[in-house]
């Protein structure tokens, strides 16, 4: 493949800074690319690298093009529009029409003839997949699910039944969709009574779901997740959650149950948050914290992240942590001294 | 499907109060109850919902019922009765018996006749499968591996060789059971020895395993699960531990290597322990915290959930975390001082 | 299956002190060593268990052999010795070469003629699988992907198109090789644009990659797995992580985008590190620990563990976390007046 830098400028409404002739073969960062490839500047502090930057051209923004003298398509939004081209580049394999004979589709199922079912995909009884969806090998989807139009189900993922997808979804290998809730009643010494999880799973459009996350199935109502939704690996969804337009979650984080996230918030890397919450939209939530109370107010929180140190150091200081209660009563009474 | 509330009442040993003839078609919660609706009122400040709830019927407990007006079923305990009829609600598609042509089943596996086999289900050589368990589709399960009666192992589910799994046990979908445990001898620069995870995983009746949840396979002796045992999502289980009967943990709860944790216990979310580590029995960690040594007491356990504040705020106390031990010290000498 | 210590001691090199043509049925515990059983002693703290211990013969270093009246096997380092014997002694069913009749390989793979597939594998275009290696039941592995050679790769493994994997590597069940990186630029309140990951995965030799394990391929360049690392359930490798040989990652370790670790490093359960980070070699990182800038210097480090303690202790000393700069503050005033 190879594309002039005219068509690409065109396709992204850039300027063309050189020759608009060019056509670029690859895509790459400033630093590892090739003399065929285009590459991008987005963050300042990688601006030096322009200098020795053996690209064919560069996407970059109006205060970085003044002292360039290679080729460039300036932009507003040098990351954005690198995101926006990248698929031009992308040489993963593309699914054509069709069913693998050894596909098992229920008879009652709803399978769009534009569909792609990969070897060993299951369909089961009245599920509905819309036009130019891609199901790959062994994937299971369970009864009554719906998918919707030009969805990507990657291989080896699990969709429980009364499931329903959005349009434009990718579900990652590993993912599970619709698995039973964690809900039990105690029955004190005799165990737990399990409480079957009559609700299902609705996930809107343009949602992206990572490889090993799970989003349970609700108690009695749906678990939601919202528009245009991103979602890490390992990522996990309890029953009865509601998760906002736009919300990013990294790897590890989660909601427990019937937890509500607003919209445009972002939760990273191992952040929690208790169940029967709610966060207001554009909220952050910092890695490894634990939210384990209503946030209504946007902003960025955190209860976790500790300066970095040597062990020895730390345990000095974390030990003090158990007897920080008393280091301030102490501190109180001090004061309280020396003012009489 | 539609009950009377006198058939519920003799299934939950209550009393009703109002038309026991009436007949309910779902189950819901108070606030989303619609007019043919099953509802139940458990935790009390839920209670003010019994004047706008559209149900046709309430759950409730006998010092909720004096203001109510409404048809209602008396009872004990208003969750575990919600518990035990959930499953009566429950729309989850019913497998019967039959092994479906895809699956591959080694000529020396024990299935027994009423055992539901779905497509591209595999079964190893010498595996036992008991009477009214369901296989779903796409899962495998390794030589020798037993697995009792009425257990339902859901699709893409992973169970290696020599795994034993007692009655009634609900495994969910990306679930790996007997993977080696993480056991390697270092050799120095040279890298890691492996070490054969030569035991097995023994697992009790009426234990639910959550979505992507792992058991690793012993060492030497087994891995075990007790009775009645919940793990919710992303659990890990690593060699050689050994969890208590009714034992339950939230997700991402994780137990490492040759760790004893005892009866009637609770690992919140993320709440891990160390390896060679014993806990009591009715012991409760709490959410994201580590415990790194015995437990030889009953009671709830904490190191981890700190107060949630900005970012700003939190980078400021934070940073005096590094700076505790020095502080500590520094009150002592102002303590001698003032002293002397 | 029975060995004698003659032939033993000649694989380990190792000293018989004893009778060297008994024979050992079994691989045990000082503890659980039945009368057929070669057992070994490593950690000191367990050298009383000797006494009792019903082994036919241990394992032990010369320091434990002098009063021990039993057969024994005198090595330099007992617990690498054990390692290295364990598989003698396992069971785990053998597949021999051969291609079931179900699984799906695609004319233009190339796969050796010794490689065993299981029931429903999927090889898709141009795959290359070299001598020895096993693909068990319903794995997938994605266009152009190569496997080198005695690799075993368990069942319900999804590996995507374009990795890259060395010879006598082991991935466990659940494993995902080559999802899409977490790449997406924002576009405000419009949501996110997806960037391709365009990226693959290179993995060297003699790696382990545990149950539930997550390596995304890359955005650009290629995401990076040294020799001989050693990787726990539950892991994650974000996309362009560079992990250094011999790294060990315990359970929920994980590193995000464009970070790098060091060789011989070791990060503890669920300790992560932030993206475009970069630890140098021999670094430890204790469990739950954040690391969220570059570690240049070897040793151990930590920000996380702290003393375990009652929840009611905990809540009274956390919550004067959320006081603690304040209180440096006082502490600081107070020094200065008693200076004054």
């Amino acid at each position: 493949m190879s594309y002039s830098l005219q068509e690409i400028a065109l396709f992204l409404d850039a300027k063309v800074q050189g020759d608009d002739l060019i056509r670029v073969t690859g895509l790459a960062t400033l630093q590892s690319a090739g003399s065929g490839d285009l590459a991008f500047l987005s963050n300042p502090k990688y601006a030096k690298q322009l200098n020795n930057c053996k690209a064919l051209a560069v996407i970059l923004e109006s205060s970085q093009a003044g002292d360039f003298n290679g080729n460039c398509l300036i932009v507003d939004d040098a990351y954005l529009s690198y995101a926006k081209i990248s698929s031009w580049f992308d040489s993963a394999p593309v699914e054509t029409s069709g069913f693998h004979p050894s596909a098992s589709v229920d008879a009652t199922a709803k399978v769009d003839c534009t569909v792609f079912l990969g070897p060993n995909v299951v369909i089961e009884a009245e599920v509905c997949i819309g036009a130019g969806s891609v199901i790959q090998a062994n994937t299971v989807i369970g009864s009554r699910s719906i998918i919707g139009e030009n969805c990507k189900i990657a291989a080896n993922v699990s969709i429980y039944h009364d499931v329903r997808i959005g349009s434009r979804v990718t579900v990652h290998s590993g993912a599970v969709i619709g698995a039973d809730g964690f809900g039990f009643a105690s029955k004190g010494q005799q165990g737990w009574q399990k409480i079957s999880q009559i609700g299902g799973v609705v996930i809107g459009d343009d949602v992206e779901i990572g490889a090993c996350t799970t989003v349970d199935r609700g108690a009695l109502n749906d678990t939601l997740i919202g528009n245009s939704v991103i979602l890490d690996n390992h990522v996990q969804i309890a029953h009865n959650a509601i998760i906002g337009d736009n919300t990013a979650m990294a790897a590890y984080a989660g909601v427990a149950g019937s937890t509500t996230v607003g919209k445009n918030c972002v939760l990273a890397a191992a952040a929690h948050v208790v169940g029967h919450a709610s966060l207001c939209d554009n909220v952050q939530v910092m890695a490894h914290s634990l939210v384990f109370k209503d946030i209504n107010k946007p902003g960025s929180y955190s209860n976790a992240a500790m300066p970095i140190m040597t062990t020895s150091e730390w345990s000095k200081n974390s030990v003090r942590m158990g007897q920080l209660n008393k280091m301030a009563q102490r501190l109180k009474k001090i004061e309280k001294n020396n003012k009489d």
